[in-house]
């Protein structure tokens, strides 16, 4: 058997989310299918992260083991010629049997668009969480590094999460204005459920003054849900990179 | 009466072009039915450009006279209430009653996105032109200078249009890569059917050395279209700027 990784960009608009779940359409069930009809095999891929309902990916990675005899490089030509337009195998190759993309996994990064103006953009509708009143990026920007270090983040995690160490580091963030847009990029050597929405939504509450820069520390020392801020809606969110060398989520 | 003046966003996946034709979705009838819905009157706008089926817009131009009471700078959120998702009324403003969208332009903007990769991306699937063989950029930003001129452009021009003089001046284009995608930059006093689309196929046969650099100005000079490459797929269209004044355009 040879273990297979793949990595993944995925539209999320039309999906129910990366997990398969009965009667829903998922990422996760798509590529399952779609290496069903190459290889003939029923297999269960193992994602990196599970995005949720209408969050989307430019790298995905997931691995999945089999018997084919298909040149791995091959494999995302074979699969892409089955999968529907919203999901994309840009890269597979073969990996040692010890590699699993969630466990190998040292870090992630994702990357969050809003797009702020006074009038709706049709061309960002399922791709940025759209935000009409004014946002001081100043303040979002000095309260984003409040974030860049290792704390106890679990008040900002969604409840119905089962994780029980909420530990995590923060190696970067940094947060860009391009005209009407303003992108959060963040690293980190992993993300509690709805982690990097909440974030967000606290910095946007931040840049619209319902929360002050200066209270950033208490808020994530309380760990206390309630002080954060909203969970910024799931279209602006895109999981973009997935690291497996330490050497590379530092620089 | 008062003449508005607004400024549109859609995304044009979904419509069969700008121009109103029976028993098939427009932007141009879905703007009108707003309209009449917060005014009560039965009214024609003229666009600045009608942008074909699937061709996207960033700041398409129209106007149109109306009794209605409604402050100007309020109208555009009074349409969005009304308009579907893909359209959206960035700005809305009252203008000179001999302003005309169409005629009054001096010139316009149009921004062209090819995504080059030896796999689709589902993020642009209706957003860019995807190329899938290898392209020489800078042979393609080489022959991209040919076109900054004023010259009879025949050659590139779709049948089916009843343009008599076809000469046209293109005052800048600009070719920029970034990872994957291209984008095409073009500014020029009028552009006739399909050109940019055009200008954007040969220049992709260019990159891939179908079309030599060196003969771009004879293919010009020729005015005929089977010397001019194959017609860009419209997704990758985007209708950018209109320009109303000759100062602007020109810096």
């Amino acid at each position: 058997m040879r273990n297979i990784k793949l990595t993944i960009e995925y539209d999320g608009t039309r999906f129910y989310g990366w997990q398969k779940q009965p009667n829903v359409i998922t990422v996760q069930e798509e590529i399952e299918k779609a290496i069903n009809k190459i290889t003939g095999e029923e297999i269960k891929i193992i994602g990196a992260g599970r995005t949720d309902r209408g969050v989307h990916a430019k790298a995905q990675v997931a691995n999945f083991n089999t018997a084919s005899r298909i040149p791995a490089d091959r494999i995302k030509f074979a699969l892409n010629s089955q999968l529907p337009e919203d999901i994309s195998i840009k890269e597979s190759e073969e990996v040692g049997e010890d590699f699993h993309s969630r466990y190998s996994a040292v870090g992630k990064e994702y990357r969050y668009l809003v797009y702020n103006n006074k009038t709706r953009s049709p061309l960002l509708r399922n791709y940025a969480y759209y935000v009409p009143y004014k946002l001081d990026v100043e303040n979002i920007k000095a309260a984003s590094k409040y974030f860049i270090d290792t704390y106890d983040f679990k008040g900002f995690m969604s409840s119905g999460s089962s994780v029980k160490d909420t530990v995590r580091t923060i190696y970067d963030f940094s947060v860009l204005k391009k005209d009407s847009t303003i992108e959060f990029r963040i690293k980190g050597n992993g993300f509690l459920y709805n982690m990097v929405r909440i974030i967000v939504g606290t910095l946007i509450e931040v840049g619209n003054n319902k929360i002050k820069v200066e209270d950033i520390p208490n808020i994530i020392k309380s760990k206390d849900r309630s002080n954060a801020g909203h969970t910024a809606l799931p279209q602006g969110l895109y999981l973009y990179r997935v690291y497996y060398n330490n050497s590379e989520i530092r620089k």
